[in-house]
């Protein structure tokens, strides 16, 4: 069938791979306990952080700000939510630095590395995120994530919409685009990745955002596979 | 001890984590007996291949040449062989591409697997190699090498031992240069490495090269870890 020349699987991370809500969350509430600090919801916290991600990236997309590692950008946010919830005077500068290293220590869903093992047996797998090189070596190596290689932000010089970085991942690894296929709980991403010719895995992740999720509740297209566990891609790949 | 800072062990690949002389010439053996060509030395074919390669990347970091990827300088040094050894009207267009491949397809010496899943557990392991990164991830998928992420020439655009190739290596990991291992089988790798505050691991490969081998014989420095295999690294790093 038309998705046995698919080599390689490479993949959108947070959301897709790892839940970045309930990981922040449960840091955050881990670190209020130590710290004796009351009354803040890290639940919102967490989606607070979130929301900056993306217009903290679209000057960096549009060209008009200089190119911009993405633990810098979490960080400008951490900074702004850390006044908005009132705890900025809580702690210390190296506090805040590692705080901002919770977004290398997310947790991934229970589907997620049990499904990777087994695509890792018969394709190249691969993160293609807007997370740094650095970001995503961590968070593999500390949850167990298999990758073969890392597709980061700073290999592709671009984020995600960005064809560019679609077309730099294909690059990397010397593939027709017909043989790589993207896989992501968001569909724009998908659509961005089939504007350059790859192949797309849908996997449902709609509790990701929680109360602010807006999208994403089900597949927009016919992307060529849809499922809601990484598994799934392998159920229809070995099929 | 002063190791323990140590995070990531980057490693040299070909010579060091692979054995590209047995590996080409049991491939170019099997070429043959599959063609019926008879009368080729493939082991002096695979050294004379490998006698091309650094005159091939030295225009490239001289900055004389514009940045040209392993393949292409593998290809042009075949073409050259092919000539030299009589055989170059034995192979089709799709055949000599298909050989190129055979810097993809190397064997890892025997320990090399053993002694890089050991230190998996316990630090985060790479290539830093000259290869780019679709022939270090065709390589080690085929071989089972089990690197958390690739540093190829590619990602850090320069060969070794061009200072920016450590250099840019250092950055994508996030780390303080004593981090950070070279971990290879060439003195001069070390050499560069450490002027880039690295630290160092020699392991001894004396049969690398065949009757072509002039050095790396021995250690020629007091590198930080001295050994013959990659488990060697290991054994220090754990004690």
């Amino acid at each position: 069938m038309s998705l046995q020349n698919v080599k390689a699987l490479v993949f959108d991370t947070f959301g897709t791979v790892v839940d970045w809500r309930g990981s922040v969350t449960r840091m955050g509430e881990r670190l209020a306990a130590k710290k004796a600090i009351k009354g803040v919801d890290w639940e919102a916290f967490a989606r607070a952080w979130r929301s900056g991600y993306r217009p903290g990236m679209a000057p960096v997309i549009s060209g008009e700000r200089a190119w911009t590692p993405i633990d810098v950008i979490h960080r400008e946010i951490l900074d702004r939510i850390l006044v908005t919830f009132g705890i900025e005077g809580k702690f210390s500068e190296s506090e805040k630095a590692d705080m901002n290293l919770m977004w290398h220590r997310l947790d991934p869903w229970p589907d997620s590395v049990p499904g990777l093992l087994r695509l890792k047996q018969t394709h190249i797998i691969s993160p293609l995120s807007n997370g740094a090189t650095q970001l995503l070596v961590n968070m593999a190596k500390r949850a167990g994530i298999p990758w073969d290689l890392i597709l980061s932000s700073d290999v592709t010089r671009a984020y995600k919409r960005d064809p560019r970085a679609y077309q730099a991942a294909i690059a990397a690894l010397g593939m027709q685009p017909n043989e790589v296929m993207m896989c992501a709980a968001h569909n724009d991403d998908l659509e961005a990745a089939r504007g350059q010719g790859m192949r797309t895995a849908y996997i449902n992740r709609p509790t990701e955002y929680g109360i602010d999720q807006k999208a994403d509740f089900k597949a927009d297209s016919d992307w060529d596979i849809i499922t809601d566990h990484i598994g799934g891609i392998a159920d229809t790949l070995d099929a």
